[in-house]
C-alpha cells in the first residue's frame, strides 16, 4: 500500500529522529552516573564507604547495559525504517519518555538495597519492573505500525519481518509483569534475576528476530 | 523577495540548527526525570513515600508530553525551512532558552501539589503559565518572519502557510494568561486543565494549520 | 600554503567537531537550569520564595544570552571553515572547556546576590570575570592558527578575515580584566554592568568583523 | 578477508554510532562542571570558600582533558573505520560506559583532598586508577577485532595498522595498576603524577602509534 499522494509532503527523513533519539540515549546513559552514591566525606572512612556503595555499582552497570541494548535494538529498527510520518514519531517519542525514566528506579533500587529493610526492596523491584514493563509495553504499536504502512520500511527490507518482532515487547511486557509479581510475593531477588534476563533477551534479539518460513 | 546577492554568504543550511535544537530538546526531556522526588529512604516505608509521590510522577508526564510535542512541532516547521540567516537564529534561540525553563516550573509544582498549601499550589501554577506563556510569545515573532523572508522557507511550501500558523502562539499565550488568572483566582485546578488542553492544541496542530482559501 | 602530501590524510571534515560542540553548547544552555535556585517548600511562602529568587532569574538570562552568543559564534566561524586538523581540534576543546564552566560561576553569582553580603558579591564577580576572561583566552589562537594555515578556511573566505578577528577574544581578556578589577575595588554592579556590554559585544560582533580595507 | 554477502546487511554507516557517542563525550564533559564544590553561603566567607576549593578545580582540569583526549583518540580512530557491526558497536557501548563513569571518581577525588584524611586520599585515588584502568580495558578488544575483520576499516588505511594500536590500551591498563599500587602502598600523589602522566600519553598518541616497519 503505497501513501497517497497528498500525503507524500507530511513523510519525512529519519535523520532528525534518529538524532534526537540518539541525543536521548546519550543523555540517559550518562546521567545513570549521577545516581551513583557519592559518600560523604567522614574522614578516614572513605574506603569502607566506597566498597558498602556496591548496590550502586551493581545497578548503575545494569541499566547501563540494559539502556545500552534498548539504543542497539533502536538503531537496528530505524535502519529499516526508510521515512517516519506523524504517528511513528509520537511512538518513538512515547518509547523514549519510558526509556528516560530508567535513571529513576535504578535509582531507588540502589537505595533499597544499600540501606532499605526487605519491605522496601520488595517496593524498588516493583518500581522498576513497572517501569521497564511500561517501556516495553510503550514499543509494543510500532511493529504493527510499520507491518500496515509498508511505504515506511527501507524496500531491501523482507516483507514480514516487522510483524515477527510483535513478540519481543510482548515478551518483556510479561516478563516484567511476572518479576513484579515475583519481587512482591517472593523475593527481590527473584525480580532481579529476571530483569538480568530480560537485558540478555534484549541483547540476543537486538539484530531482529527471522520470520518463520512456512 | 530574493535575498540581495552581497547577503547570500550569510545564509546557512538547517543541519546545524535542527541538531543543535535537537540537542536542547533531548537534554530537556532527559533532565525532566531529575525533577522526580526521589525518596529518602525511612526503613520500611519506600512502598507509601513511592506512592506519595505521586504529584512527580503526574507532572513529568505532562512535562514529557509537552517538550515532545514542542519537538514534532519544531520539526514540523524546520523540515519548511529551507535556509537559515542571523534573526531567525536568534528568534529560534530564545524560544528553545524559553523552552528549557520548562523542567524548573515542573518541579516547583509537583513540589507544591505534594507538601505546599492551596497558596503554595497557586503560586506553582502561575509561574508555571508565566513560563509557558513565555514560550508560546518567544515563537510569536518566528511565523512573521518567515512570511516576510520566503527566499528562507522551502519552494514546495506553499506561499501563505507561515502567515496562517502565527494563531497557534497567540493561542499559547492567551491560555496561558487565562490561566494564571484562573489559577491565582480561581482554584488551581482550573489551571492545571488548561495546561492538558494546551498540550493536546500544540499535539493537534502540530503540523500547522491549513490556509483559509478564501 | 598548501598542505604537504603527507599530511592531508591527518585533515577532517568538520562535521564531527561540530555535532561534539553543539551536543556541549546544547548541554550547557540546558544544564543552566539546575542552577536556578529551587526554593524549599515551606507551606505558605512559595509564592514569596519564588518572588525572592529574582537574582537565579536574571543570572539565568544573562548566562542563557552569553552561551547561546558563543554558539552564534562558534556557528559563523566553523561555516568559514573547511578542515580540521588536531592543533584546531585542541583549540576548540579549550574553548569549550572554559566555556562548559560558565554555569558554575553563574550559579554562585545568583546565590551570592541572593543570600550574601557586599564583599560575596565582590568574590562572585572577579570569579565570573575570570572564567569569562579566561573563555576569552582560550579562543585566541584560533585565529591567528587559521590565519597561517589558510588551506584550513574555505576557498571563499576573504584572505584577511581571520586576522581581523583576533580583536574580537583580545576585547573580551581586557574587558572581563577591566571587570574583574572593577567588580573587586570599586562595585559589583560595575562589574555586571560590564558583563551585559561584552554579551550585547559579542552579539553584535558574531557574524565577524571586516577586515579594514586600506 | 571480505564479509559473507549474507552477513553485509548487518553492517551499518559509522554515522549514526558517531553520532552518539559526541552525544556522550559532550554530556559526560559537560556534567564534570556539576562535580565542582559550590560553595554554601556563610555570609562573608564566600572568597575564602572558593579559594579553599582548589582541588575541585584541579580534578575539573585534570578529567575535562582527560574526557577531551579520549574524545580526540576517538575521533581519530572512527575516521578510519568504514562500516560498523555488532560486536564493534557493542566494544563502543563498553568503553562509553566506563568513560561515562569518570566523573563520579574525579568528584570523590576532589572531595577526598579537600576535607578527607590521607588514607581516604588513598582511597579516592585507588577508585580513579580503577575505572580509569577499566575504562583502557574496555577498549582492549577494538583493535584486535578490527585487525581481523579488515572490511570494517576504511581502504586507505595501512594494513598493520591497527595491531599496532594495541599497545596503547595495553599502557593504560598498566599504568593504571601501577598506579593504584603506588597510591595505596606509597603516597596519593605519586598516583595523580601518574595520572597527569597518562594523559599526555594519550595526548602524544591519539593520531595513532606508526606500525614499526621492519
Amino acid at each position: 500500500m503505497p501513501p497517497s499522494p497528498d500525503k507524500e509532503p507530511l513523510l519525512s527523513e529519519t535523520s532528525r529522529v534518529e538524532a534526537f533519539s540518539d541525543g536521548v540515549f546519550a543523555i540517559i546513559i550518562t546521567l545513570l552516573v549521577l545516581e551513583i552514591h557519592r559518600p560523604s566525606i567522614i574522614p578516614g572512612k572513605l574506603a569502607v564507604e566506597l566498597l558498602e556503595a556496591w548496590p550502586s555499582y551493581l545497578s548503575y552497570a545494569l541499566a547501563f547495559l540494559y539502556v545500552g541494548i534498548i539504543w542497539l535494538n533502536h538503531h537496528a529498527l530505524f535502519k529499516q525504517i526508510h521515512k517516519v510520518d506523524l504517528p511513528l514519531n509520537c511512538i518513538n517519542l512515547g518509547g523514549l519518555g519510558m526509556t528516560s525514566l530508567i535513571p529513576f528506579p535504578t535509582g531507588v533500587m540502589a537505595d533499597a538495597f544499600r540501606s532499605g529493610t526487605l519491605d522496601d526492596q520488595r517496593a524498588a523491584v516493583v518500581l522498576y519492573a513497572l517501569i521497564a514493563g511500561l517501556m516495553s509495553a510503550a514499543w509494543l504499536p510500532i511493529f504493527p505500525y510499520l507491518n500496515r504502512h509498508r511505504y515506511l520500511i527501507s524496500p531491501k527490507t523482507k516483507p514480514d519481518i516487522m510483524a515477527a518482532q510483535l513478540v519481543r515487547p510482548v515478551m518483556g511486557v510479561l516478563s516484567y509483569g511476572v518479576a513484579a509479581l515475583a519481587g512482591w510475593f517472593g523475593h527481590p531477588l527473584l525480580a532481579i534475576g529476571l530483569f538480568v534476563f530480560m537485558v540478555g533477551y534484549h541483547a540476543f534479539t537486538s539484530q531482529g528476530i527471522n520470520p518463520r518460513t512456512p
